[in-house]
């Protein structure tokens, strides 16, 4: 592994060192196990201790320590973090265009030299894009289009007619494009409404492992550029994602839903079809959406409200019982009086 | 693609044209981009502007409208979109005998001819019914029973012994036939029951993509006829669901979970084990099931409760806060009285 | 299926036969199909109606039936269901090496003889140990490592550098170490943080179909030994779960949450980031955790309470409502006198 200077790491992520300037640094490390070659990250006070008692080589921390380790002085440990990372664990990359033999690649796909294409992925025809990966047992469906760098993790399924933009990360067991659940009700039984729309995804964006993205019942369900969705996310037929949005495990995005730019979604969310969610809105964990949120800010809970309404409603929710003993105490004296 | 005049289509949905009969109408197409060789659907009031400005062909709606385009006017928008949808959008069929080479087909196999069995899939010593397809990377084990007309999806994992009726389509991801959730406590482990039934899925399913439907204890973990299940669906084992029931996404059945014809479940809904829900009931999504529901009806919430005291309790909710002053109001001025 | 007297299957649970010693056993049955030569189980009270009209050779049950049928008498009916039924249904076990030709197998991977490899499996440079089956389509990624006797079912994928212990089951569909959901905000965007740590997965765990177990940014993901986790139950990166816990269905647990052993989860829990739930705790289903639980015991709820306190609740929240207008009704008096 190449080494940097600690004042070559410094210039990466717009720091100030303290202490050895040209100390070399061939590794990154966690506080407890990093050894003299490697950088340790100090994200807060709560990892003081453990920063004053490691044998890193170097810290980078948003406050001056008074310990003898060099340390590097940034505004942002996270961002400075994810900096250092990526110099000594780059993300993947195609150099060497390899078609894997057992691989089935239909001879009118148009592959951008170099790609991989892994053992037993399946690619109809299709576009891919240079420098992307598809990995083992992954399927790209008739009329996929995927731009520059894409990775494909194992057994994805891209049904036909998804479009990715560059650099889309999709990870293992990922499905995209089924078919949107679009039943009409006739009688007592229920017809199939045909999915003839796809799905379209934005540069940069990364989905989690086992999600599924359904494909429009006409148009397109769409994720914008840069956003980031975590593992098992459902998100239903003609659901619109905007750009730079997080969305956390286990959230359920119902069918139509509209959601718009820098929105964060914690863990485990539900939102119920049809409905809107404007840009810089901040849903917490378990939100339970049956309304449209209007107005940017932070909300939890079902029903969702303001989110620190919501934290003094669950702080005060153990006490119903009491409360309810409280007015039949009330009732009782007033009777009495 | 070939065209159908108005007058066809109208026969096809049981309406009325307004306008010109002959017109040939060579696709559907939304709203905002219908051309005028397109059929249009006016879905509700929501959508009468944009019916209003649209340039598709003939519309499909279930009033009249002031415009001078061609209109079909039905009873039910919503059946009428899926029957001219699938006119033009035709379900999958296989019309031709073809065994990828790559495919792994057990020699005892039965396939009926035509089956369409594609890359890398997996036949175990199974019986596969005429017209069905066996999409890419898909496992059939050992013992199981495909009726005439199914689709699998790629990577779709069938456990040995698991049984579909007809016309059954299982989207990408989905695992059916996995073990089921069943242990004995041992001391202060556990210890495995061998999860010994199977699945049998009746005709007409849909299931969509990343469930998991587990196998039986002993028996047959069910599911009836025409029954719709989305995506991330979890299905414990030996639940039993009826016949005409559709069930959204991230819905979690436990074990034993008895479910009657024509239940809608909405989605993230929980139901503990054992449970039994009578048939024509309604569960709104991320209700919490710990009773069983013996009543048809419409029922939301945790606890679940009647439909319309749900939604006024959501409403009352966020005046709990408020609530507890006033009580606390209440006892401060009978003291001092 | 060899057959086994009744007082041998007595021997192996433990329990006292009163009945026919000498009566030949052959398989397991539930109460309504049970024949003659089968066993049956009485697991509680409410199947003593069925086992005093069934047709079984004998029953295995904690209280004596006054019934003509053998019976084996046991404290525990439920372990010694799981002893029996593994007697007859043994779980899977390899004794013959078989590379599957289709399987692709890395030159340098070390395969310890005999293990089965299924078609089309991928095998990095990895480690398998002795008896352990690699089924259809399953990835097993480089620097992995797999103990003896696991069970890995199709279409699981295993990024690389997953270290499992011996006699591990991943049903099919699961994803063991995808990245991590870690990105810095950098801006008003998202830069990823790589994951490099792994996945470290004790002797005798089972994983359900469609999980998702994320590894460590840094550092390692772990489940302890004996530990069962059901299907679709997302692990977030550097999770660290202890022995002989028990996690039921759709439950997702946020990175770097801490769970100690002999823990119990119930389906659909959600564990916000960082918490720490100390051993032999019994969480039930639908929990909301949002604080960490310090003490041992059981606990329900959004926010998490105490069970018991928490059932009271869910059966006075109903009359939420009316507690609302009594209140007013109070008020109002009061306004009056």
């Amino acid at each position: 592994m190449t080494g940097h200077t600690v004042s070559a790491l410094a210039r990466l992520v717009g720091g100030r060192v303290v202490g050895e300037d040209s100390r070399p640094i061939t590794g990154i490390g966690d506080l407890q196990n990093a050894g003299p070659d490697q950088i340790g990250f100090v994200r807060d006070a709560n990892w003081f201790a453990a920063a004053r008692s490691c044998r890193a080589g170097a810290l980078i921390t948003s406050q001056e320590l008074d310990v003898a380790t060099t340390q590097i002085l940034v505004d942002d440990v996270g961002a400075a973090f994810a900096r250092v990372a990526q110099l000594f664990h780059p993300l993947p990359s195609v150099t060497e265009h390899l078609i894997d033999p057992s691989a089935s690649v239909h001879p009118a796909a148009k592959l951008e030299d170099p790609v991989l294409v892994g053992p037993v992925a399946a690619i109809g025809r299709a576009t891919i894009g240079q420098g992307s990966m598809i990995m083992h047992g992954a399927v790209v469906g008739d009329g996929c289009v995927l731009g520059k760098g894409c990775v494909i993790h194992p057994n994805v399924t891209l049904y036909p007619d998804v479009r990715l933009g560059d650099r889309v990360t999709i990870h293992a067991g990922t499905v995209v494009g089924s078919d949107g659940f679009g039943y009409a009700r006739e009688g007592r039984t229920w017809i199939k409404i045909p999915q003839i729309g796809n799905v379209v995804i934005g540069d940069d964006v990364e989905i989690g492992s086992n999600c599924t993205v359904d494909r429009a019942t006409m148009g397109a369900t769409a994720i914008g550029p840069r956003t980031k969705i975590d593992n098992l996310v459902h998100l239903g037929h003609n659901v619109v994602i905007g750009a730079d949005c997080i969305m956390a495990a286990g959230s359920m995005i119902s069918g139509s839903v509209t959601i718009g730019d820098r929105v964060t979604v914690g863990g485990h969310v539900l939102m119920a079809g049809h409905l809107k969610v404007v840009s810089d809105t901040r849903l917490g964990g378990s939100t339970g959406l049956v309304r449209s949120v209007e107005e940017p800010g932070e909300y939890m809970g079902y029903p969702v409200m303001d989110k620190r309404q919501h934290l003094r409603l669950l702080q005060k929710l153990p006490e119903l019982m009491e409360l309810f003993e409280r007015v039949e105490a009330l009732e009782r004296r007033e009777k009495r009086d």
